[in-house]
């Protein structure tokens, strides 16, 4: 594994705090990729294989004991190294589009802003464990409360993460928009408080131009 | 979690290969510090408190997929990291001896020697996640074909490791001899190949010159 960062045109990843609509988007994503002609993969993290799908499980639904911030790091980045080398690289070197519901960033807003854990460690795990950056992110952007809201009637039971307080998910949507404002070639900022149907196409507007750019 | 390294004199290791008797010399450790009155816990690696357990499940005996070198490393320090914070930093500080049936020594044998992941990663992993090294590390060198003649009735089903060939053991030997070579302070390198009588002595030996140093 090389210590670069490379960064992929056909490495797409949605992004944004619980309840978002990360995964609502990503219907309308694949459809105007395939419209175009490509291959999609859609993916997710944490997750993606099934070993990663089984340390997903043990990041949200831990049966035990206590998760450390650090063991929490180390289980996303193990995840997230499995799911590069195993899905992501593959498809990507075969020539399909790769979307991946959530990806690295959410790594630097959750366990970084949200838990606190030194950034520098991240960017470094970034680089030795994925080697690789999305050429576009779209960060569905959304109050916390609203997010919360919607998922309500989902998370009857909801898991390790979403038990936290909003003052968690407040440091994870400032890291998130921090990033985007860092990184405006790469994030395209969704406005997350629309409607499903303008959410769309917001996101498929904004797909759109980064297709038209690559052609 | 401090990015120090502090050497704790209540941490004793047990380092080697394959079938070297680290489990075997683990008994007569316990019976020599309880006989001087301490509170002993015993424990390994990887494992240690459930979770970790269900981590070392996922390395050990992983059903999908290879296995990246990335995410062994990754797996290995999450699994590390909560065994230290649950497990091994209460207990040293209740005042207990922790007795650890392989530690972080492991990590730079197998994963950087046997696998050839950069030291450097390893030592970064160790002072973010782990922050603490053994007073004394018992290392139980063993020729590689007379360890795997050892476990041949252990192991009908060999673990994942266990079915790697000579030469990755024979990197992971090499690497725990230079590490016990680079900290003679720290190690004490005891001949594997003697009787299970005498390599508990020479074991108890060595733990017994180290406790009259404390006192
Ligand atoms: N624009 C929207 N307006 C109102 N409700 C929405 C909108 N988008 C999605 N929803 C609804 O909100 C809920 C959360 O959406 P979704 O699961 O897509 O979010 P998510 O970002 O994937 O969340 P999580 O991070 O929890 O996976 C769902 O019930 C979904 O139907
Ligand atoms: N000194 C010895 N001479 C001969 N056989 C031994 C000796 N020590 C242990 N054995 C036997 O060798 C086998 C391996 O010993 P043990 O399980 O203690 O090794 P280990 O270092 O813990 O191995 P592993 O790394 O696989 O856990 C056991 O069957 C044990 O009874
Ligand atoms: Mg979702
Ligand atoms: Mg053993």
């Amino acid at each position: 594994m090389s210590a670069a960062l490379l960064t992929h045109p056909r490495l797409v990843t949605l992004e944004g705090g619980e309840g978002a609509g990360k995964t609502s988007a990503i219907t309308a994503i694949r459809e105007q990729l395939q419209a175009r002609g490509h291959e999609v993969v859609l993916t997710r993290e944490p997750g993606g294989t099934p070993l990663a799908e089984r340390i997903r499980e043990l990041l949200l639904h831990p049966q035990e004991e206590t998760l450390q911030p650090e063991t929490e790091l180390l289980l996303m980045f193990a995840a997230r190294a499995q799911h590069v080398q195993q899905v992501v690289r593959p498809a990507l070197q075969r020539g399909a589009f790769v979307v991946s519901d959530r990806f690295t960033d959410s790594s630097y807003a959750y366990q970084g802003n949200g838990r606190g854990l030194d950034v520098d460690w991240i960017q470094d795990l970034e680089r030795r464990a994925v080697g690789l950056r999305p050429g576009l992110t779209l960060l569905l952007d959304l109050d916390v409360r609203a997010g919360r809201a919607r998922t309500v009637g989902r998370d009857l039971w909801p898991d390790r993460i979403e038990r936290e307080q909003d003052d968690f998910f407040e440091r994870v949507r400032e890291g998130f928009r921090q990033r985007a404002a860092a990184e405006p070639q790469r994030f395209r900022l969704i406005d997350a408080a629309q409607t499903p149907t303008e959410v769309a196409a917001s996101v498929t507007r904004a797909l759109g131009d980064w297709l038209d750019g690559l052609a």
